[in-house]
């Protein structure tokens, strides 16, 4: 007799008590036998299921083909769509201030008073209660920002067309290492860092960016790749890769405060990190107009809620609470008790193929996945499983050169009840000390398991 | 009947001819059993084993613990110790004249028009026909030079350091791309971009140099080497790391070429490649001092003869005809039958764990070796059997981090026939057309077998 087992392993082992060989099969009831959630598996799955691949393949196709291009710097409130002179952007899904965490609640007081509208950060925080200052994520705006960002009118975002879509995407600038708003911080320190942004650095920027003309941004992600980034925890080869292509211009702007500027690129190995998430953006927003699609357009954490949309249900968000950071490294004297939840539109990178999809190129990223490459490449592998496609340009040495997988089915995260890993930072949860460490987070099920229904009523 | 086959296969496969199991070992005879080997082999492996291998531990651990500082730049004449104001630096070991191949040739006579004792190539070959020029191998004068490269008394060098051991190396600065005289050139533009390294692009590094103050050099190559670098084929990362350390100091020097110099440093992957080297021949220096090693301090060639130096045979050298560059990839048009034999001083990289050691670090080079990270990992591990040691701190992701292999032991070279893998270059052998393609040069084992008899013969 010869037993192969499906399921659970007491029935093979109760064979090899035997002494009869037995196979075991890793197979798990899909979505945990949820009689909602299997129902609509079978339809998304079954009748309009070829409706539903076609609309994917049209995503990924568009998240694998845009070709992004930086075009300059400018003002919020000059080129963001729905941006007004009392907007802060945030991240993550829609949020009321009441449940701001703490160290997004410190960065918006922190923009607020680089606005000039308050003088303290009991001021702004008045201010925002009184109803003065009017909240909205930077995703409802075609932005994005990392970690616990925020983004006043007069603050310098870079402007990322994409060509293939004819949309255009936003990101501040890298607010670099140390005290920082983006890291959670209010302190004069990180208001000043703002202001430098501002008055300094976007100046020199936009200068060098005049001479250079329009950058591709993606080449440098793909080169990036091959040199050990996972372009979202990890941006060193990007971002220096890209600096070396400013250095003509850079040397040559001739604007007041180029020596403090090449000193904070020089210091800033995340500087490229806003530049891939504007251009994840700029596909994602371009896929978003595919109906019928269960892959992600959108995933997203405000340190207090994590939220996602597919390309098939339009503008929702389907949410559910922000999960911890796991598999972390802390710096010393920090760990998970004093942990902010996951925060942050980063993970809009985690859509295109980079990030959890891409740890296997990351020698860095695979000390947060257990030590070795073959950690890292599990990570991958297991994105794979619950992805639509793979990448044509984001290549792995790893894996032979095989492409990153690109395009979170909703359909396969519920069935398998496998959800994507996000490469990310961590905050303080209250101390306002900014970064404590790094690691990978795991998005929640839930909100893929009510995008799922949703979509399932969308089609039917 | 169980069988355990040594040697060569026929008797395995008898013995599995009918009907039983054999086991077979790779081993091959040392040396192929020539007497004279077999009997320094012997010696070497017997009874001087125990001074060997404590002056090997002693090679292995100032190769593995230098740290050389990079001080600044200087002209050649100035700094480079026994170089007089007639005195051309070569690759290699040492040449006469008439055996100069064909690109180092004319990298000789652009060097001579760059320091204006001629007005033409003509005129430059009889300036040396009539022994006006003293030409040197810049490995005698405490120098290293890439690919072609020749140094007249004006050209700038790096001035590194080495503070372990207390000595001082010397590496002109990389030509970067196009015509040049590095990659065996002699025209116009070739000679024009010499006396614009040494009267612009030097000055500004000085300059900037001056600002930085001492940059300790393989702390660029450890990360490098996270980064895909293998440090000699491909210094990217490397370049990019040193350029973004140096920004600061850049932007401000104020000295007249400075958008030239950066325009010329955003088209150079390779800048890095000659500080690479030049911290390689400090190193290799100070471990030359070690009497009784097999240890190889020195591998260079010149296009025409390829040589190494052990630490226990002191100056000599052990020359063999330069081997062809093999495994290559060549550019359009280009072929092995134009092809010059394997040139320059980089292999010195080889030797302190860099280069083929590390090429397992490297998916570009990689695509040299037969395309997959698992054909750069055999690369890797095939310098292992021939090396003394393993680098503390040039770590390999692929191998769960462990260091590159150093120190190639000529014993174990001469024992397996197995020759280190140097990552290089190639030349066009006649044309002066420049670099056609890039490769891997397997060492010729004839200078491997004198220098081991040379060993033998100094420690009896």
């Amino acid at each position: 007799m010869r037993v192969v087992n499906v399921g659970l392993p007491l029935f093979g082992d109760a064979v090899r008590a035997q002494g009869a060989a037995a196979v075991e099969v890793d197979w798990r009831i899909p979505a945990s036998g949820r009689p909602e959630l299997v129902a609509a598996l079978q339809r998304l799955y079954g009748p309009v299921s070829e409706r539903v691949d076609a609309a994917n393949r049209e995503v990924v196709r568009r998240l694998d083909e845009g070709a992004p291009v930086l075009l300059g710097v400018a003002p919020a409130v000059q080129v963001v769509p729905g941006m007004d002179d009392r907007t802060v952007l945030h991240c993550g899904p829609p949020l009321a201030w009441e449940d701001f965490c703490d160290p997004l609640r410190r960065s918006a007081r922190a923009s607020i008073l680089a606005e000039g509208w308050a003088a303290s950060p009991d001021e702004a925080e008045r201010l925002v209660a009184a109803g003065r200052v009017r909240l909205e994520p930077a995703n409802h705006h075609a932005a994005v920002v990392p970690m616990a960002t925020t983004v006043g009118p007069s603050a310098p975002v870079f402007v990322v067309e994409n060509p293939h879509g004819g949309n255009r995407a936003y990101s501040g600038i890298n607010q670099g290492p140390g005290a920082t708003a983006w890291f959670g911080q209010d302190t004069p320190e990180a208001v000043d860092r703002l202001v430098w942004l501002r008055d300094v650095a976007a100046p020199v920027l936009h200068a060098t960016l005049a001479a250079t003309g329009p950058v591709e941004l993606l080449p440098f992600v793909v080169q990036g790749l091959q040199m050990g980034d996972d372009v979202h925890m990890r941006t060193q080869a990007a971002t220096n890769l890209f600096l070396r292509h400013l250095l003509p211009a850079l040397v040559t702007v001739g604007a007041p405060g180029l020596a403090d500027v090449a000193r904070f690129l020089s210091g800033n190995h995340l500087f490229f990190l806003n530049l891939a998430m504007a251009a994840a953006k700029a596909v994602t927003d371009s896929a978003a107009a595919v109906p019928g699609s269960s892959v992600l357009v959108g995933m997203a954490r405000n340190g207090t809620t994590f939220g996602i949309r597919l390309a098939g249900t339009g503008d929702a968000w389907f949410v559910a609470p922000a999960p911890p950071v796991g598999r972390a490294l802390y710096h010393p004297g920090f760990g998970p008790e004093v942990s902010a939840p996951d925060i942050g539109d980063s993970a809009v990178l985690e859509l295109i193929g980079l990030g959890g999809p891409a740890a296997a190129a990351s020698p860095v990223v695979a000390a947060f996945l257990g030590g070795t490459m073959a950690d890292a490449v599990a990570t991958t592998e297991a994105m794979a499983r619950i992805c639509a496609g793979r990448s044509s340009r984001f290549k792995l040495p790893l894996l032979d050169f095989r492409g990153t997988p690109v395009g979170v089915d909703a359909r396969r995260v519920v069935e398998l009840e496998l959800t994507p890993s996000i490469n990310t930072g961590i905050l303080h949860a209250s101390a306002g000390t900014g970064q404590v460490g790094a690691g990978v987070a795991e998005a929640p099920l839930a909100c893929f398991q009510q995008a799922l229904v949703a979509l399932d009523e969308h089609l039917r």
